[in-house]
């Protein structure tokens, strides 16, 4: 499609690199701003300049931050014997959400998948188990995905940190609250069985 | 939600403010710009910024241009005694993009709606007036949304026009190639009987 303005194809460009945006959907976001005041654009232009430039990783558990420890990690009331342990840091927003976990977190950036090329060098680990190793941490929780790869990199990181004295201990998986035993699928059924709890723990929440 | 780090919460934000996303897409775009070389998200904030404040209106139709006059304007080829009236740049894109017109355009930049507030002062119709004052136009040819609006905007036109040598024509509405008669809405067939063409006419393509 010719766009008649190198500036606008330019745009278009760039936005429709997003995932999930195509190029249709871009020129209507940027005749979009075309419409609107000036400053919508340039504040949009100069918040993702900010943000990509001035973003840090926390220093100790890897989850992004405006400084170099973040604000859970330099919060005192947080437990810090207590660390979650997340592929993403949107795992992080989604338990911070529930407003039930007190720890503190370990971000990994992703999960061992030798299918696309991701080994374990690759993630943060070598510091979770420098961080376990410095003492001071009583369990490691593993908030993964339930999948092969989920699976395997929880291992990993097991096998690493076995022999300190560390319990460690995963999310329950199982059926969701509100949703039907009988549309729950085969794995997690069987799951929720093996790991049945006591009724009358069940009935608190 | 605590995003845990203002830079990030001031992009979401201000990409939420962008019509049909939300604060969960904007997050996940926000997360994926993280993820990708600093470049990307730079070249991103870049061409937002410099389309904003660099793109111009020709000033002959209103169509967005680099330049004072844009390339459709500019092009000593296009037949300038005719002109497409269309409400938006869109449209202009999607007349290009058949290739079949070699005419210039107006860009009125909306309709005539008494419902949102918007009236002839509101739109480049003084302006088209004036190009048609000015002589050397044969031809208007409407190509407005068959809307209550649409008819509006160019019977308002029209009769402001009406004394001067040019012909007013609309672009044809009728089945559209290959839509099923059958389901074809009941106004729209209407109007296709009423303005029936030769059958040898109907042929050409």
């Amino acid at each position: 499609m010719d766009y008649g303005s190198k500036l606008l194809e330019n745009l278009v460009d760039e936005i429709a690199r997003l995932p999930g945006i195509g190029r249709r959907t871009a020129l209507r976001l940027a005749l979009h701003l075309l419409r609107q005041p000036e400053s919508q654009a340039l504040q949009l232009s100069e918040a993702l300049r900010r943000f990509r430039t001035g973003i840090k990783r926390c220093k100790h558990c890897h989850n992004i931050s405006d400084t170099d420890v973040c604000t859970i990690c330099a919060n005192p009331a947080r437990d810090h014997a207590t660390v979650c342990v997340v592929e993403d840091i949107r795992d992080i927003m989604a338990i911070e959400n529930t407003g039930q976990y007190q720890g503190v977190y370990h971000v990994l950036g992703g999960l061992i998948s030798p299918m696309d090329g991701i080994g374990p060098e690759d993630l943060f680990i070598d510091s979770l188990i420098e961080r376990v190793r410095q003492g001071g941490i009583r369990e490691i929780i593993f908030a993964l995905s339930p999948t092969v790869e989920g699976d395997t990199t929880g291992y990993y990181i097991y096998k690493q940190l076995k022999d300190q004295p560390v319990v460690f201990t995963s999310i329950a998986r199982g059926i969701g609250l509100g949703e039907a035993i009988e549309y729950a699928d085969e794995m997690t059924l069987a799951r929720s069985i093996q790991n049945r709890v006591p009724f009358d723990q069940s009935l608190k929440f």
